[in-house]
């Protein structure tokens, strides 16, 4: 009877809960809260809030400190609930019928759905084997396609390899269209593309607060482009979409970002050590990675999973249907106990024992 | 150079800090901070928050309290970051390229906007002079135009009145597409129509915690409809769209909504009272309101506003161009003492004294 949008009835619905693992490393979250010191300054600032009051200048005391710390303007940059919020507009801002966007596949699977939001058509261009991209092959299909986007999530979810910032800049040099670098995990790996931006126009750089901030609830991120881009793509965003509590928490925990820098480290150490102790594992591939995450494949990823599950441990499967990740299963970086217990429950089910 | 999406440079941006009065009743926020009971349990749940991990049954804890208060299932409720991103996304589920919009005017001055970001044609459907809706030729330009979406605001902002549960089901009951109800304020009024939706599948009612719950800065909303129309409107939004702090503090403020009873009886005393007295002032036409605001008229509202801003007084004026509004001033009610200060002001203008 009602008449809906053309083709919404195709939209998926995110409904229900996530079942509340012992061991929960299939999100890519932090396994560890905010610092103590941070929590308590974040809960201390938070008992000032005139919740009343419609937001008023936490937006702005947010980007100025961003800006600040990127020698930008603070009409370069604009704030989203949760990097997705940012990739949803931008989609929307280069979207609409006959519209094209084209990005690596495997990769953020919202990205379709992003591209189907915006009604626009999504062209996925296939990783290679080892989950590389070809850059040149890359750009001639941005440029072979007239695309109005194409997306880059570098490094790369769910495969945890990243492009140089050399490669990043080739595509950004090359193409026309805008160019949107999906940077979520990018303190896992410690080379940002921001710098770019002042030479290419076109680029615009998402940023997060939910992995390596460990701010997941509290859903903010950021972008950073050129002002006049800047200047276009908040004219999607409606007046107090972000709330007065998560501009105060991430302005606290931007302002106390140091004491971030020693988890980081943890969590990379503990990347490079459990990659060489997954290599070991002769029945499992793990793939390099710059993120707070581990890919491997495995023949019966499927039953490993479920094993897992009944472990309380969850980690991300990624059925035949995701193009390229057949038996493949994506597992966080949590603390070494974590990691080890992990690590102890897949080599026990591979050597079935 | 970039592509943008169609039209997407008529957007307007919001942007800027609001001066922060000494007296603020420009925004139809309560005055008062939560009640500190409440703000002491709200403080004390936040401190449970697992910053670090993506919201999760948080959600359905408090769709559950709402079902349950509106006897209807969790199925007919979705939450939205305020009852805006409800009505953005009511526009955007019934919108698109020639699809038509219907709302009275004046009224909430975003329903334009919302249309805009819909793609969708908008209708605006002037209010008499009394600003009253004339329910049957409302009903009749809905039809004759064979519109997609119907909105009216109960009671209307910036008027102050209502239409009567039996008016709004005049129209619920005579019009085909969907009818979207902006019950923002409709606790200082009393005779809400959710009851309507088990009769009439096409209505949708939109709530918001950010006016008789004093809870602007925490963006939460709300919409009930049937569990179908609720099914679709949801596939507009994207995963982890709430997040958890707004979900944990909005849970505990349902939880002791009674806390708020007081208050909202003091709001409409309040409104009474100073209805009365900007009767008595003669150069002044002040509207009946069944809101937390009063609507005033007056032939030099324009600098009466200034006049008041001087004082560190904050109203909301409407310019000309605001459709039937003009020389109109909205102000909000505050505590006693708050509207007696603003009152004086405003009768020694008119008085020129």
């Amino acid at each position: 009877m009602l008449n809906y949008r053309k083709d919404l009835e195709k939209m998926p619905s995110y409904d229900g809960t996530e079942k509340d693992y012992r061991i929960k490393v299939n999100a890519n979250e932090s396994t560890l809260n905010l610092p103590p010191l941070v929590e308590e300054r974040v809960l201390n600032r938070l008992s000032y809030v005139a919740f009343n009051r419609y937001p008023n200048e936490e937006y702005d005391l947010l980007v100025e400190q961003i800006a600040k710390n990127f020698s930008v303007t603070k009409n370069q940059i604009l704030l989203g609930g949760g990097s997705s919020e940012i990739i949803e507009k931008v989609f929307l801002a280069f979207g609409g019928e006959g519209r094209k966007v084209v990005y690596p596949q495997p990769s953020f699977s919202m990205y379709k759905i992003y591209a189907r939001a915006a009604e626009s058509q999504a062209f996925p261009f296939d990783l290679d084997e080892n989950f590389d991209l070809n850059v040149d092959a890359f750009i001639k299909k941005v440029k072979d396609l007239r695309a109005d986007l194409a997306v880059v999530c570098n490094p790369n979810n769910p495969t945890g390899n990243a492009l140089t910032v050399a490669q990043v800049e080739e595509i950004a040099k090359n193409i026309d269209c805008a160019f949107l670098l999906d940077e979520a995990y990018v303190e896992f790996y410690g080379y940002s593309a921001v710098n770019l931006i002042k030479n290419y126009p076109n680029l615009i750089v998402a940023r997060t607060f939910s992995k390596a901030y460990g701010m997941a609830a509290v859903r903010v991120g950021y972008m950073i482009a050129a002002e006049d881009v800047t200047k276009m793509i908040n004219k999607t965003f409606m007046p107090y979409h972000m709330n007065t509590l998560t501009l105060a928490t991430a302005d606290i925990v931007y302002q106390m970002r140091d004491e971030f820098v020693s988890r980081i480290q943890m969590t990379v150490a503990e990347r490079e050590r459990m990659f060489e102790r997954y290599q070991n594992l002769r029945e499992i591939e793990v793939f390099p990675s710059q993120t707070n995450f581990l890919l491997i494949r495995y023949e019966k990823a499927a039953a490993l999973q479920e094993y897992l599950d009944n472990l309380d441990i969850g980690v991300r499967y990624f059925s035949a249907s995701a193009a390229g990740l057949k038996n493949c299963l994506r597992i966080s970086i949590g603390t070494a106990l974590e990691n080890d217990e992990v690590f102890s429950a897949i080599k026990n089910f591979v050597e079935g024992k």
